[in-house]
């Protein structure tokens, strides 16, 4: 059995409750993909429980995205930290207006993430580069290609040093950095960014994965990172030979994170770790 | 035509409007279930207007995963009150933290519910029993089993006729209670916990019967249960006919719920009555 | 090519950013329904940021439904009339309340709007005609019918000149009108008023269209209610064909926007223009 398999195995077997601060746009999608991987998802958000709650919880997922609840994120946050709970960062939009960039300054000042998924101008804003992408939405300038890989994965592993984290990139190429070890993933499809929620659905996930398998977090996010990447696909196949659209692949998608199995996920995950 | 068919036929003759007070996690679900009962959805719940919004509607759900709208659950219940408008609580995870049990015990002091749902950890705590469960799920050890239902029927009878209200658990096995008559219900299937929103999703179904068939509450909650638990059977049947997720599992189930039958509610109950 | 094929391909060849302050009921269709028209929707709503994230957007959506944020919708709405950029509104449930009555008197003094739609009922309010629909959908009395449809022309017609707007009604005919040309549509289907969120889908598709075609936005708001309405008699033919039901409807819905080409939007749009 591969690592993959293996932190998929924990999951499944775990069932991690995996407490989420996040956007009112893809909350239900992000639920439901917890649910399909074998977990259990608590949406409590109020800052006066948000600490309470974390009781009985594996992981916390801030995603900026809720923009309103920085302090939510912050409280919760640090009592994570103090519990030795991994929390997982989503910084929706960072580079894209001066709200967001104090948020993002004052959760890394106060949390200790212990991973961190974003596209790639997020991650390129954090990691203190002129950035173009405006919004949610990789800009192309910023995109990880074959001709920028050498410098992007320099780039991911210089911040998940500086920041004692985990660094994911998805997109077309995904990366996974923990500052010494830096993966390649080649999974997924064009589709992902047709549907609204396919990144936030991707941080719950690696949520649920991280809170299963705490003790190794670049595993873990990686696996998270394979096991979009090829439930991707299999919707994707689905849609193409269906002829439906964006609406179905959605539902196929979290389908496909239902039924996957730690063969499939080893025979279809596509990487190389340098 | 048995009592169920009854109320169902009642729903869709009225086409009753549910006005709900409901979280952003499962809001859209609990609107397009209300709607394939054949009900309208409402989702008035800003404290400003939430009491005039009621002047068009036939129930009021009150769902406390929208916990930062206490207020609002208050304002626009004692409206419903005054105006003689059945109002339906969820009390979610409602033992789960200081902010949710202080919640509900200003709601219990100044709304009268005409009905509450909520899974046995919920119930149990609202009984004054010591719970287990955190959250939104209910606890393995608070679950109503064959083994334990002589003292589950017992409890939620008595809360039943404390509260003067309808009490509906719902599970493996469902109960129901007016502190007179109490019925156990066993439709349902297992998938209804992988996807977020079922327990949601039933509250609002009660809201849209019990807005239909006011003069009997009890009956009007049991056929909701009854009408939930046959879609969700249904759902349950082609997820394994056609090796589909939790996603479609969700789209089946409303779809069930649009297309239920006054005879497949008669034919597929599964309850007895005490 | 008609005219209507002209703004689908803008639409899919600029790819526009729409902006939306909308609901937590539908907001996650809304952007699904902009990716799939083939733009790229942002959910930016937060006072401190909204105006500043319109720097990369091409239209502006404010849905009413998101009454707690009408602030937002002024800021946002005040910034965008000073960039040139197209705000589209919908007035959802606007002669509901007091607070909705305010919200859009409000609205309308400080934003200008290039484009409004909203069922029979809200149009009739904004029209200073004595309405009787309550809450977000059509009253049957304020309906536009083959009867009323002069009566119903003449009204959008003096609204659109007086506000210096497009108009849209939406409901089982269709109306727009600029002040000088109206246009009748005829296409969609019943189904569509058994789902939440078709008309804020709409709304927001509008924006998506108005957005690659701010040349001329009667055409391109025309454009958007013939490709919904085409979509609807898509999706319906599936749900009849396969006896599924609101949901999936819901599904097939987004998906026929998302495949939907240019030859068929120009076949199937049924209308007259005055």
């Amino acid at each position: 059995m591969t690592k993959f398999a293996e932190v998929l195995r924990k999951v499944h077997e775990m069932e991690p409750r995996v407490q989420c601060i996040t956007n009112f746009v893809t909350v239900n999608d992000c639920a439901n993909i917890i649910l399909a991987a074998g977990g259990t998802p608590s949406m409590a958000d109020h800052i006066d429980e948000v600490a309470e709650a974390l009781s009985c919880v594996q992981a916390l997922v801030c995603n900026m995205g809720a923009i309103a609840l920085t302090d939510s994120m912050i409280v919760g946050g640090k009592e994570a930290n103090r519990r030795k709970i991994p929390v997982v960062l989503d910084p929706v939009a960072v580079g894209g207006t001066q709200l967001r960039r104090d948020a993002a300054k004052r959760l890394l000042e106060e949390v200790h993430f212990t991973a961190i998924r974003g596209n790639a101008s997020e991650i390129r804003y954090l990691a203190g580069q002129q950035t173009t992408g405006a919004g949610v939405d990789v800009s192309d300038l910023d995109a990880i290609t074959e001709e920028n890989l050498p410098e992007a994965q320099e780039m991911i592993k210089n911040l998940a040093k500086s920041l004692g984290t985990v660094i994911a990139v998805s997109g077309v190429i995904d990366l996974v950095s923990d500052g010494e070890r830096t993966m390649v993933l080649r999974n997924g499809c064009a589709t992902m960014s047709r549907i609204t929620g396919s990144g936030c659905m991707l941080t719950s996930m690696i949520g649920a994965f991280v809170g299963a398998a705490a003790e190794d977090p670049f595993t873990a996010t990686c696996a998270a990172m394979a096991a979009m990447g090829i439930a991707g696909e299999i919707a994707e196949k689905k849609r193409i030979k269906n002829g439906t659209g964006n609406a179905t692949f959605r539902t196929d998608l979290i389908d496909a994170v239902f039924n996957l199995t730690e063969e499939e996920l080893t025979k279809g995950a596509r990487y190389e770790i340098f």
